[in-house]
C-alpha cells in the first residue's frame, strides 16, 4: 500500500492525513494536533503528526512523500513571513528539517492556500469535472488565492502569486496590521468581520435584514470585497473556475447568494456579459479537507505523475 | 529571405511591419494606413496593409505568417467586443478572412495588448535579459495587461486575461462608458486624464507642482491607479517583470517617478519588502513597435519555434 502524507499546518492546529498515492486518494488516516510556534515548535509539531500518521499503518504501507502546507510565503523551498506560526525571521527549510526527522522521506512545502488549490482540483475531479484551470479563493482569517493555470500550480517569481489580501481596496479605509490603509483583507475576510461584528456572519446578515445599518454596511463591504476578489481573479488570469472556500462563506448561504447577485449585477454591461463571472463560481463544501489533501498531493506534483500534468 | 508580417490594427491607424522570421527579427518594411471600421472595413484595411508590405519585397522573399493585433476580445480565434473598430456584434473570423485574401498565408489574430507582450518580451531579450515571465501593462486610451507566464502567453478561459481596466477602483466614482462606476480605466489611462484635463500629462504635473489642486488630484489618481494596476499584477500572478508602455507614461518622466515613489512607499511593510514591486518595473521606450512586432511573432508562437517555448 503506497501512501502520501499531507499536513495543513495552521496557526492553531495541524491537520494531517494519509491518503493512497494514486487517485482517488482514499483517506487512510487522519489526525489533528495543536500547533507549537517558532521554528523548533513547527518542525516538532510536524514530526509529531508524521509519527502519529505512520503509527499503526499496515505492515506493507510505504510512505512515498510528505507534503506541508503553511500560512506563509514559500520561495525556493524556504518559509518566510509565516507570522501566525511565529516564523518571520530567517527563511526556514521546513521540508528539509521534516524530511531529516522522518527517515528521509521526500518532503515538499508550499503555501497553504496554494496547496489547498490542488485539493480543490481533486474535489472538482471527484465531481466529474475536467477543469484544470482554476483559482481557489480562501476567505479565512485573511483572503488569498491559489492559481492552477492550465494544470500547473502558479508559484510566481517570489512565491506570492494569489496573495491579494493586502491589495489596497479603499485608500481612505482603516489602518491594517500590515501598516497600510484599507487592504482588501480588512473587509473580505473572517478577521474583517470580527473586527467590526461580535456574532457570526449568519447573525450579521440577519441583523442587516432587520434594519441594523452598521450590520448592513459590514455585510455589504464583505460581499463587495469577496466579489471584487473573484472579479480580480477573472480579469487578471481569466481562470475557468473560481472555487471559493473558507468558514465565513461555507457557513453563510445568504453571503453566497449576495456575492452571486453582485457578480450578476456586473453582467449588465457588454464586457460583463462576455466575462460571465458568476457562472465560473463554485463553492467548496464545508469540511472538505482541501488543505491537507492538497499538501499530500504536493508529492505527486513534484514527481509529475499527475495525469493532467502531461 | 523568410519574413513574418505583423499588423497592429488600432482604432485610427494600422501599423504594419515585415520582419525576418528568426531572431533578431530585423525590420524589413514598415507602413501605416488609416483604419476603416466595421467587419468589411477592418478586413479590407488589413489586406491593403498586407499588399503594401508584400509589394516591392525581394524576389526570394517568402512570407511565413501574418499576425494581427486588435483592440478587442479574441477567443477561439474570433474577434468580439472591438468597439473602436466598429466590431461588437457577431464574432468575426478576422484571421480566416485575411488569410483567404492573402494567398492562404497562415494568419493568427490576438488581442493587441497580448500581442504587444510578445513584442515587449523581444525588447527585453534585445537588452540581454533572459526574463520569460512578465506582464506588459499598456496605459493607452484604456488600461490593460498582457501576461507571459513561464514563457507562454496567457490567453485565459475567455480571452480576457489581463483585462483589468474595468475592475472597480472606486465604487463611489464617476459613471464609466461601460455602465458601471469608478472603473480603474477612468483614472489610470490617457482617456482618464483627458476627461478631466485639457493639456498634456506633462502640463498636468507642472500645474500640480504649481499648486493647482484639481491638477494635483488628477495627477495623484493617475499615479495611484497605475501603481494599483502594477501591484495587482504582482500580487495576482507575481510576474518577474512589469513592463509599462503607453503614450502618457512614455511622455511623462515625472509620472514614472511618482509611480515608483508610490510603489516604494508600499515597501515600508514586511510583505511589501518581500514583494519588492518597484524593482520589477521596466518602461518600454517610446516608439518601440511592440504591437506590430508582437503581432508578427504570433506566427512563431503558433509554430512553437521560439527557443524559450521548449
Amino acid at each position: 500500500m503506497k501512501l502520501r502524507l499531507g499536513l495543513d499546518i495552521g496557526g492553531t492546529t495541524v491537520h494531517g492525513i494519509a491518503v493512497t498515492a494514486e487517485e482517488p486518494h482514499d483517506l487512510v488516516r487522519e489526525a489533528t494536533h495543536p500547533t507549537r510556534k517558532g521554528a523548533e515548535g513547527v518542525v516538532g509539531s510536524a514530526l509529531d503528526m508524521v509519527a502519529a500518521l505512520r503509527s499503526g499503518l499496515p505492515a506493507d504501507a510505504e510512505v512515498l512523500s510528505i507534503g506541508l502546507g503553511v500560512p506563509g510565503i514559500v520561495h525556493a523551498g524556504a518559509v518566510t513571513h509565516a507570522i501566525n506560526l511565529g516564523l518571520d525571521g530567517d527563511p526556514l527549510d521546513l521540508a528539509g528539517a521534516v524530511s531529516a526527522g522522518a527517515d528521509g522521506i521526500p518532503t515538499a512545502v508550499e503555501n497553504d492556500v496554494k496547496a489547498a488549490t490542488l485539493g480543490g482540483l481533486q474535489w472538482l475531479r471527484d465531481q466529474g469535472s475536467d477543469i484544470d484551470d482554476l483559482a481557489l479563493l480562501n476567505v479565512g482569517t485573511g483572503i488569498a488565492a491559489g492559481l492552477l493555470l492550465d494544470g500547473r500550480l502558479r508559484h510566481g517569481s517570489r512565491g506570492m502569486a494569489g496573495e491579494i489580501g493586502h491589495l489596497v481596496h479603499d485608500p481612505t479605509g482603516p489602518l491594517c496590521p500590515c501598516g497600510r490603509r484599507g487592504c482588501l483583507e480588512l473587509y473580505a475576510s473572517g478577521s474583517g468581520v470580527r473586527r467590526q461584528w461580535a456574532g457570526t456572519a449568519a447573525e450579521l446578515f440577519e441583523a442587516a435584514d432587520s434594519g441594523n445599518l452598521d450590520a448592513a454596511r459590514i455585510r455589504d463591504e464583505l460581499t463587495s470585497g469577496i466579489a471584487q476578489a473573484i472579479s480580480l481573479l477573472a480579469y487578471s488570469v481569466d481562470v475557468s473556475c473560481v472555487l471559493v472556500t473558507g468558514g465565513v462563506v461555507s457557513a453563510t448561504p445568504a453571503l453566497r447568494n449576495a456575492i452571486l447577485a453582485e457578480l450578476r449585477n456586473a453582467e449588465s454591461t457588454s464586457l460583463g456579459r462576455l466575462a460571465g463571472i458568476a457562472e465560473r463560481v463554485r463553492w467548496l463544501p464545508a469540511g472538505h479537507p482541501a488543505g491537507a489533501l492538497g499538501a499530500a498531493l504536493l508529492g505527486a506534483e513534484d514527481e509529475e505523475v499527475r495525469p493532467w500534468r502531461s
